[in-house]
């Protein structure tokens, strides 16, 4: 058993002035972790158990669906991050080293060169597929701002896992077997998660989905369904079609409106006296590689998707800064539109999004400084331009898949990721296994990523009150708080110690806070630490041979006969993993 | 059960060209590592299972001492570093990092900057000690000459503890209980291994023990009595003085011999037909601090020690160039001698081995280009000098702890290192906690390193033969290897996978080999990979209900009938595990 005397656990009073997220609060004041350096922390001893159940859990299910654990290197050469041109594209978070040699390297933050250089030195037939490797094990990204403790630190502990198969019926079952294992670590760790559609960026067609612990803290959105399964992040989410509009107004005249220091979109409807949903928001995007220009169009109360936009415009495209945009177009921004657009200095592509296919009577900048237009009607004073889907969902908007649903936007930590990889790695490294006839093909990859150490965090974020975490029983550092009321009452304490003794012997996990301290001070700290059930024995209870029970999520404690608690809660907790 | 098709096991018959020892050699051919850059290693499968192994065992004895885990981080700020000196000190060993900010870091290739810096902020009073943290951990060492696979390699896996006490006493007792551990550890591991005394440097009478895997192959010599339980790494080693010399031959004179071209000892003996050991080495040594001179003086068929040079010289002491030891006595290396020394440029102190206490009729330079000095005795021809331990000692040395030994020498791996730090950290980084009386102290720290990584090689140096890795039972990756003889034989093949369960459900670990090859593959793989039983299925042996059962130790196989061979293996290996 472990005592609180002979453990560290260094609980603190106030909040970490540095802390902005409540499991970054709770993790440090209840002595789970401290800060080395920025996103950099060392696990202590009540904050490392729960992090090696998660992990536990992990390699339980990931051995389970028949994936095989290696552990491969922190420290990786540069030879392969160029085989793969990872070496140049891939930013600051990518930790480079020198060795004593100067010969380059990286603390790796992914492990595809590695694991698929393996594959090539050691796999050379279609027998030896499909294998699925995975590793728990340390990684470091550069983040520019690492924040919210370990939740985006640069340090942290990852379980990452690389399918290989001969052809794509085999990745899907591969991709299914690990999305499959993935519900049941997260069930297992006892969140609550949603798996949701993830964009796939420039590998068209192959599907890739993000594990969600859903939190009102967490750094994503995610838009799901009502109705049916649905659900997406935000980069990825497209909602139905709007039905196409009744012209509720009869089309008016297209009229030049004086604007002198209207830009905005809310500035123009306040002063034009119409709805933000009314006007043409209009933006500039650019793809660097051909040198393309796009007019953006989206109805002005909505959002451009910037992924949606990269997708279509290229990988290389953005938004340029507002001095280039007047410079190329010879228009301030603020006064953009899409009427007279062939009069731009460079050829623009017009690109609306859906929810402008309807529109009529139409405020947009009249591209002149000072100026919009209204009364604005496709196919009359413009040609109706190409339609994409180009605008973040918002609350409401129709399910995509099914009639009935409405769109509901939620937020969430993102804890896992599934994503086909298809043979980018396995070409790119010239990986090549015999099939059937003898012929070389690259295998086909999947990769699997759970942040182990986020999910410590993820799990306080969803589970937790005003006075502390509370740990879901398969996460909890242990299931027992034993408080010894007064170490003082010898008898009780002995007891105390005694019943710690029997309910370890029943299988379970026990903390003894067998500290020299108030009463008051130990209920603090066990609320704060939030292990399942809290035994407090001694003072007048105990006299009447009794002994108070509490559960974390109880609002209050409850009397037992001391000799009755092990029994109990023994019971109690059983029951709680088995619901799990 | 592990089934070799679903596995990554890939053996090879040839030996890796690159590899030097059996267990770097073994552990590639067995498919238990593969290298990915200098000393960099990726841990497959089979690999994997042993190290993990080798962690567990070390974890439960590391918590079963009292030590509580924690996990720091990989990458530590040079901030800390230079509190304690060691980013100027340490070497190219430390691979220095720079952030994406230019901050510089390193990867940790020790943690006592970041556990001394964690019990600053952590710990306040006496109270909270004694306390000791460990941590299994990946860790990086620059070698200069990376070596021997795993054994030598630059990443690595090593538990770390560090142990906090308020008094000497206190530290004493934590010492005493990690070396108990460490015994334990070793023991479980199934090691033939020795404590021995290890010199502590510059920390004055502190104590120091390595713990070594006694191998032919090792890098270290250790010296042990044949008698008492005195053992010491060869730095450390010292002898009993030789009984006095009864002179053998009477006082000869001092004369002048010319040896034009004889300048080592063997060639100054043969020119003189003497022995080595009646030849007298004269190294010299400087002090780089003080710009101190010393003869150091050697019986010729001696070695100097240079850490008992260091010890006595000053820290910063060394041997010179010959260059610069001929510009500075103005004599060539090779004709030097303690007779006349008092004429040298500068001022030399001479320091003789205490083997050359009682010698006498010495030969020696004679501080002449071309000319040795015959005869030469003490306090006729020169003043008897300061005599010390200088020394290796050498097979046949007297015990210098009893009476009655004789000191033998062996070949060791260094897998573990316990040492009494003292205050050097907690004094750099101002480290204070109140003691019973309310004055602040520095706690005294002790450190303990276990290379787990290294182990796993130093088992295999130690358990291996002509045909492959015999593993120690606790380490084997699993205890059973079933050999299906030939996958068409259906039934002994239905048979063969039924055994594996039911000695699965027995609590034992099977590798089931079901490839599709023939039976001289299966067994020289199954002799190479090493598992503590073979079991083969098929066969003529298996028409008759019997069953073949070798075990790796055991020079031949013998058959038993096929339904006891369950319960006669599970017998066999819990017997086997008893005994460790």
């Amino acid at each position: 058993m472990l005592k609180f005397t002979e453990t560290l656990i260094p609980t603190l009073k106030e909040d970490p002035v540095e802390a902005q997220v409540v499991s970054h609060k709770l993790m440090v004041r209840a002595g789970l972790i401290r800060q080395l350096a920025a996103g950099i922390y060392t696990w202590l001893p009540m904050g490392l158990k729960v992090l090696r159940k998660v992990e536990h859990i992990v390699r339980q299910e990931m051995d389970r669906s028949g994936a095989q654990e290696v552990l491969m290197p922190a420290v990786q050469p540069a030879e392969l991050w160029k085989e793969s041109t990872r070496w140049e594209q891939y930013g600051k978070e990518l930790l480079r080293i020198h060795d004593r040699h100067d010969r380059d390297f990286c603390f790796g933050p992914t492990h595809e060169e590695v694991i698929t250089d393996l594959v090539r030195k050691n796999l050379q037939s279609y027998k030896q597929l499909p294998a699925n490797f995975y590793q728990i094990q340390t990684k470091f990204r550069d983040e520019v701002r690492p924040r919210f403790g370990i939740m985006r630190g640069r340090e942290f502990l990852m379980k990452d896992a690389y399918s290989f198969d001969l052809n794509v019926e085999g990745l899907d079952q591969s991709y299914e077997r690990m999305f499959q294992a993935y519900k049941r670590i997260f069930q297992r760790c006892g969140l609550a998660f949603r798996p949701v559609e993830a964009d796939t960026g420039s590998i068209g067609g192959a599907s890739s989905h993000e594990f969600h612990v859903l939190a009102d803290s967490g750094e994503d959105t995610i838009a799901s369904c009502s109705a049916c399964d649905y659900a997406a992040n935000l980069e990825k989410a497209t909602a139905a079609p709007a039905p196409a509009a009744t012209a509720a107004e009869a089309a008016a005249d297209m009229t030049r409106v004086e604007t002198p220091t209207q830009k905005t979109i809310e500035e123009v409807a306040s002063a034009l006296n119409v709805s933000p949903a009314q006007c043409v928001k209009t933006l500039v995007w650019r793809d660097a590689e051909s040198d393309a220009w796009f007019l953006l169009l989206l109805r002005g109360d909505h959002e451009l998707n910037e992924v949606k936009a990269t997708n279509i415009a290229g990988a290389m495209s953005f938004m340029p800064e507002p001095g280039d945009v007047a410079s190329a177009l010879g228009v301030q921004v603020g006064f953009l539109g899409p009427v007279g657009a062939e009069n731009f200095p460079v050829d623009v592509r017009i690109i609306a999004d859906h929810a402008l296919k309807g529109a009529h009577n139409m405020v947009c900048g009249a591209n002149e400084a000072g100026w919009h237009l209204r009364g604005v009607n496709w196919n009359r004073d413009l040609a109706a331009p190409e339609f994409a889907d180009l605008r973040n969902v918002v609350e409401g908007d129709g399910c995509p898949r099914c009639e009935a649903g409405k769109l509901k936007l939620n937020r969430g930590i993102e804890v896992g990721h599934v994503f086909k990889l298809g043979t980018k790695y396995s070409e790119a490294l010239n990986v090549s296994v015999l099939d059937e006839n003898g012929r070389g093909v690259n295998p086909i990859m999947g990769c699997y990523g759970i942040g182990v150490s986020r999910i410590v965090a993820a799990a306080i974020e969803q589970n937790h009150d005003d006075n502390g975490i509370v740990w879901p029983i398969n996460l909890a550092p242990a299931q027992v708080h034993v408080i010894i009321l007064n170490p003082k009452e010898e008898a009780a304490a002995l007891t105390a110690v005694d019943m710690a003794r029997r309910l370890e012997h029943a299988g379970l996990e026990v903390l003894l806070d067998d500290r020299d301290e108030r009463p008051g001070v130990k209920f603090k700290d066990a609320d704060l630490l939030g292990l399942p059930v809290r035994l407090v024995v001694g003072g007048r209870s105990f006299k009447e041979d009794q002994v108070e029970l509490k559960m974390r999520r109880a609002p209050e404690p409850i009397k037992l006969p001391k000799n009755d608690a092990v029994d109990y809660i023994t019971a109690k907790v059983m029951e709680a993993q088995a619901i799990v």
